[in-house]
């Protein structure tokens, strides 16, 4: 079962009486049995049944780092081999409500910084599926499972979910409570989505927006609901902004060439696509994250590596070590240019439905010792605003993407623009079999 | 007018038509240019007339760093002697939209911050106000208008409301937004009242509750509305907890033995008061609000200092020189232990209705180079807790208060329990005419 339905089909056919939801589950186990090899799991449940509400049947693929009380919670580190946490987190306790099934855990970096986990891109073996969300984008892109979770800090969410030919979506920092999930920098820390479509996205947000007064940087959207009956409306035409940001000189010609030919393919399908320079400021954002990741990753995990210097990586004893150095008050600028930058953006963004641009510098590198280059997410994460990656093409047998990035806390006319922008687009053929 | 009608009696008569609200607006305006003497204002409305609301008629003293688009806003610091700010602060937009009148600024500390003002105490001249709200405090114990704006980031209303023996109320941090309000420090800054009684601070909260996302540390409290025709009811005898704090040998014998009398005469009255000792880890609050203070007022005025070393204080340059020595990793903790203590103290208020501790060391002292020592305020200012200061005595000419501090968010409990307390306390008498 390589092409799964995906989570709405999937629930639809539930309904209709064509597929059972037992059945879908098992099929589901066994796909996830069948594509060890990619090692896209740390754990997998061992028995799999149907829960009570609405969701019933769907399995749903949760990051390590994301606790589950029923199965281990390593967070990609051997400090945790053997952590089983006390509670679920909140966004597993939500799925569950809805009747969703955690099919296992699957692959993170160490703590979701940048140490690799086995995991294998199911378009090509030997090549990353991206991180730090590796095992979630993998295990969707396989056809394993319609939706997983993911994080992201930096760009872990949007750059696997395009390395993998998935649709990944970042929603507003503050939409999704993170209660339950291992900080890694909570001035960036979002929970995200893998899914197969952007309907599947908007969906699945529609029923996990939510509040956590634990997590006080929470701030819930307004709710919104999409019905199953109907198809996910896409936006009228758009106005897209096509903004290139201060690093397209890391982005590969082939890549490149690929944001180009899908802005004609929209404009040709009636959006309005303009070029957009962004304010000369906001190429201080890079600067900005890094301070914010580095000091909050120290004040995460100094006492960590102290006292587990065997057992933590050094990638992350030089994140520890760089967050030391930094001055309280170079945080507090940096925190404050933050949350001064979104306002800006909004006001730049006025005359556009989205930013067009690109979720990582090219296709999947080969090798699993990096899990690629998060620097073309790293300014929507810092601000905040919702993401989305569309898969757009393939280059060498590999997935390449989009990335849309929407005003903050516009999540649903980001999809919707998102859906429009779908619909255009060829998608890239499905994952080769094994 | 030394006494004039508090904030609930007065819009009673306005609306018996027992007095006017021009009438009452006019003596109050006479009464701050009759005490001139005190300097508790730095600008007084040249013209005042009733606004347009249930306030009509309201005069109110607005501290002095809170932006008035009419008025200038010097935020107690020559760099703002001829500032008027575009914008009128949230809080004064309420107000106004009120009916209020913004009878004049009072006097602040030099950005609230320790560098006093000129004013002195109502009740014994050459005596502080106490500050930072120096002036505010000052105006409402000279029966200059029934209600006065405050802040607080250490002990800015709670200790200038006792040494002028005038109800002071700190609300829960996040209860009112502090758009348009000079920050000091932001995860410590509140904004406050000074009244005349505990029923005006509950009645003024119950209409200056509010949201303003601008101030993204905002959370509002849940709406209560107070009846201007019943009596604001004092809760059932409560259960007080007393707490001496790690710093009480600070305290004076005077001000250490109202408090047992006071004590007393509460269990006489039905109260259960008893002895608590706070959990040893709680002793870090003074270090913890030390690091938060320093750090983001470093943050907020390195520049400033920088920019203006001839117009800005020693104590000023002071703060933001410890504050830039902070590394960034310890300014995260202090804000990681705020967030947990203020849970901790929830745990440890289970069986209490309130914390029965003080609100200073002693009367105010004699001078105005100094408004005081905060210490006695930093704790609950720092776990962002509702606090009290209810007058309680005299002592040599000069009030002696109480502090009553409740569970966070919590505030109208407190102020009931604070309306009991008022109801068995002495009050000091009023203050001598000049």
């Amino acid at each position: 079962m390589p092409n799964p339905l995906g989570l709405v089909d999937a629930l639809r056919a539930f309904r209709d009486g064509r597929v059972s939801p037992g059945a879908y589950l098992a099929a589901c186990h066994e796909a996830a049995r069948a594509r060890a090899d990619l090692a896209a799991f740390t754990v997998l449940a061992t028995e799999l049944a149907p829960g009570d509400g609405p969701w019933a049947g769907i399995p749903v693929g949760v990051k390590d780092i994301i606790a589950t009380a029923d199965m281990p919670t390593t967070n990609g580190s051997p400090v945790y081999a053997d952590h089983v946490p006390a509670a679920d987190a909140w966004i597993v306790t939500r799925l569950k409500a809805l009747g969703a099934s955690v099919l296992g855990k699957t692959v993170s970096t160490e703590f979701a910084w940048r140490h690799p986990g086995p995991t294998h891109n199911p378009w090509k073996r030997g090549h990353t599926p991206g991180g730090s969300s590796s095992g979630s984008a993998a295990a969707v892109a396989a056809g394993i499972v319609p939706l997983a979770l993911g994080t992201q800090t930096f760009g872990s969410v949007i750059r696997p979910a395009a390395y993998c030919g998935v649709v990944g979506f970042k929603p507003s920092y503050g939409a999704i409570p993170r209660v339950g999930v291992h900080p890694l920098a909570p001035s960036l820390d979002h929970v995200g989505l893998f899914t197969r479509s952007v309907t599947d996205a908007a969906f699945a947000l529609s029923r996990l927006i939510g509040r956590d007064d634990a997590d006080r940087h929470g701030r819930p959207l307004p709710g919104f609901s999409i019905d199953l009956d109907a198809a996910f409306a896409p936006c009228e035409a758009p106005r897209l902004a096509l903004v290139r940001t201060a690093i397209w000189d890391r982005a590969e010609p082939e890549q490149r060439a690929l944001l180009e030919s899908s802005a004609a393919a929209f404009r040709t399908a009636g959006a309005h696509v303009s070029d957009l320079v962004l304010p000369a400021a906001l190429e201080g954002l890079w600067d900005c994250a890094r301070t914010l990741l580095a000091v909050e990753a120290s004040a995460c995990f100094g006492a960590l590596v102290a006292r587990f210097p065997d057992r933590t990586s050094q990638p992350l004893k030089d994140l520890v070590a760089e967050g030391a150095q930094v001055p309280a008050v170079a945080y507090v600028d940096a925190l404050r240019r933050q949350v001064a930058w979104r306002a800006d953006l909004d006001t730049v963004l006025a005359g556009y439905d989205a930013i067009l641009t690109l979720p990582a510098s090219g296709p999947a590198p080969e090798g699993l010792a990096s899990t690629g280059d998060p620097a073309f997410c790293v300014p929507w994460t810092c601000l905040g605003v919702p993401a989305v990656a569309l898969p757009a093409g393939t280059s060498r047998g590999l997935p390449l993407g989009l990335q849309l990035v929407g005003p903050y806390r516009n999540d649903l006319a980001l999809l919707r623009t998102a859906r429009w922008c779908e619909t255009v687009l060829a998608r890239p053929v499905t994952v080769p079999a094994p």
